[in-house]
């Protein structure tokens, strides 16, 4: 990967070097950052609002794969998928701490390339890094990331909130991330049986970003506090529509009928699906990865998100004996299961 | 390991049904603590304190050798290492967050082992786990380790607040986390040149349990609080003495006089360190993981502190123009460099 290129052997810059090296064009932004990186800890002042915290562990092989995927994306998604968990708290993201474990047979131009999207990510959601820690690894690259955020007690959405009658919305379009990885993988098996054959991308631009360069949606959180709309519940969508609407039930003791035919999915994934003889609803509810925010509000807030195009309404909460329900395109009811992809999971 | 006992397959319990396992019996004990596991984040309130936040990583391979390290110790020592960091803020370790990495050859029993080492350390320090998150891992065991406090403004100390005439002062002692890894790595060479040979560490108890199961020194956190000393700088051992003190010295512009005489090394560490035929002071000024507290303090609290038998005054702060510097027994003066065996290294 980085054959042809100027290699710069991390040894040579020392322990505490690399750190002064990866570190040295940090500035603090968030007036809750007392002190960052270069102590035993940082240091936070969030005066009498509520800490938010939440972490994601990236294994190299089981979240993501180097063969298609650039550094740089790595690590600004890595990042992303943190910031979302913040964002699902309805809070505001203010922090995170990076721990890297990265083997030798990396230069230090590579940790460069991923610290570029880990900066860029946090330059653009306003966010300071605030300290974590590099070591060797002599297994592949492993990425632990802490995000640490901020809200005011009556603004905190939990996942157990949700009552009978409430609408189920759902940012964005869902499926896309998914399909993205179909394509890569798919692309990546050409490659490998024939390296001559670019990989052929043309045209799957949106689906592709989706897998390798997500957003967390901070937009949203705005715009709900915009329309002075508080959630009753909300979860981020990272392992499919299913298994986070089913948390919600179950967090809330409550069922839900979710209608298939409103699941916003981008033509695109849907195309994508059918060329892989994937069912497109199949990979919203499975697919997992859109990092797309999941909440229930009240029926009285209708009239103020009815015409919103950032989110869609798909379904209702009902009483818990009802149970968790799709009703297909066909009208038919079907139990919603979770198939999440997801390895083990997140204890948040 | 686990060839003859009982197994149980993670994959049976399922992504969450693992969380629901390894979490069911956390009780959140700290006022702070609004959240704990089962949301998208942690909720935390410290009214108007400062936040504490320091992360660790932990490899196996690089940081832990299975072949000797007992899971339960394993996870006892990952909470250690990081509550080790609070303290040395001078602040209350009050949360954490574990995230783990396993490969499927782990059963659930060595997942349990592990956990059980991280709530017995959590219990002892009086600590919440409030998240983390779980992930299958192609790779060896990874271990990221999250740890929250707080800390009134007035009582924090940094590693930059040092001066001149200032006195150097470390817990306990060290060198024994070396020696005793360097005891545990010959057991195994000679236990796989011939498994009938069962380790010898008789007799080597403190040095093999000061590499295995270190204690965080809250106890003097509490100590110097009692005595109304506050340390002008501290730091945790985690590297060695030698590169420790050069973060306090470089942090605050300053230099040092260290007298190896002074150095805390107990009998059973000189004498192991003689066998294998080390210098007992390398290994107490760059053997690391003995986290012990360096700290400076004021010759106007020499008082205070003279008649205290849980930490030993080593030396003294100077300008930065005389360096840092170590006086042999011997009475010569050698520059104090650091040689620590850590990869990479941490930005805390």
């Amino acid at each position: 990967m980085f054959e042809n290129e100027e290699r710069t052997n991390i040894e040579k810059l020392g322990e505490f070097g690399l750190i002064d090296h990866l570190t040295k064009n940090i500035k603090l932004t968030q007036k809750s950052s007392i002190k960052g990186v270069g102590d035993d800890a940082a240091v936070l002042d969030f005066g009498g609002k509520k800490t938010l915290i939440s972490t994601d562990m990236l294994l190299e092989g089981i979240h993501f794969d180097l063969a298609y995927t650039p550094l740089k994306h790595l690590g600004y998604k890595a990042v992303q998928v943190n910031l979302s968990d913040i964002y699902a708290m309805n809070g505001t993201a203010t922090q995170v701490t990076v721990s890297i474990g990265m083997s030798s047979r990396f230069p230090l131009e590579a940790i460069e390339e991923l610290y570029e999207g880990i900066y860029l990510a946090c330059d653009k959601y306003g966010v300071d890094l605030i300290g974590g820690d590099t070591t060797a690894s002599k297994q592949g690259l492993v990425i632990s990331i802490t995000s640490i955020g901020y809200a005011d007690e009556k603004d905190i959405v939990y996942r157990n909130g949700a009552e009978e009658g409430d609408l189920i919305c759902v940012s964005g379009d869902l499926g896309g991330a998914y399909t993205g990885l179909q394509l890569l993988e798919r692309e990546k098996l050409v490659y490998m049986e024939n390296p001559n054959i670019q990989p052929d991308l043309e045209g799957k631009d949106y689906i592709v970003e989706r897998q390798l360069k997500p957003e967390a949606r901070k937009d949203i959180i705005d715009l709900l506090q915009d329309m002075q709309v508080k959630p009753t519940a909300m979860i981020d969508v990272s392992d499919g529509l299913a298994s986070e609407l089913l948390h919600i039930c179950k967090q809330s003791n409550k069922g839900c009928k979710l209608y298939e035919e409103k699941i916003p999915i981008d033509p695109m994934t849907y195309e994508t699906a059918r060329e892989f003889n994937l069912d497109p609803t199949v990979c919203a509810l499975s697919g997992g990865e859109d990092y797309e925010l999941l909440f229930t509000v009240k029926q009285a807030d209708y009239d103020k998100i009815k015409f919103k195009l950032d989110f869609t309404i798909i379904g209702y909460i009902t009483e818990p004996n009802a149970g968790c329900n799709l009703i297909t395109k066909s009208g038919n009811m079907h139990e919603l299961k979770a198939q999440g992809w997801n390895a083990f999971g997140s204890l948040q």
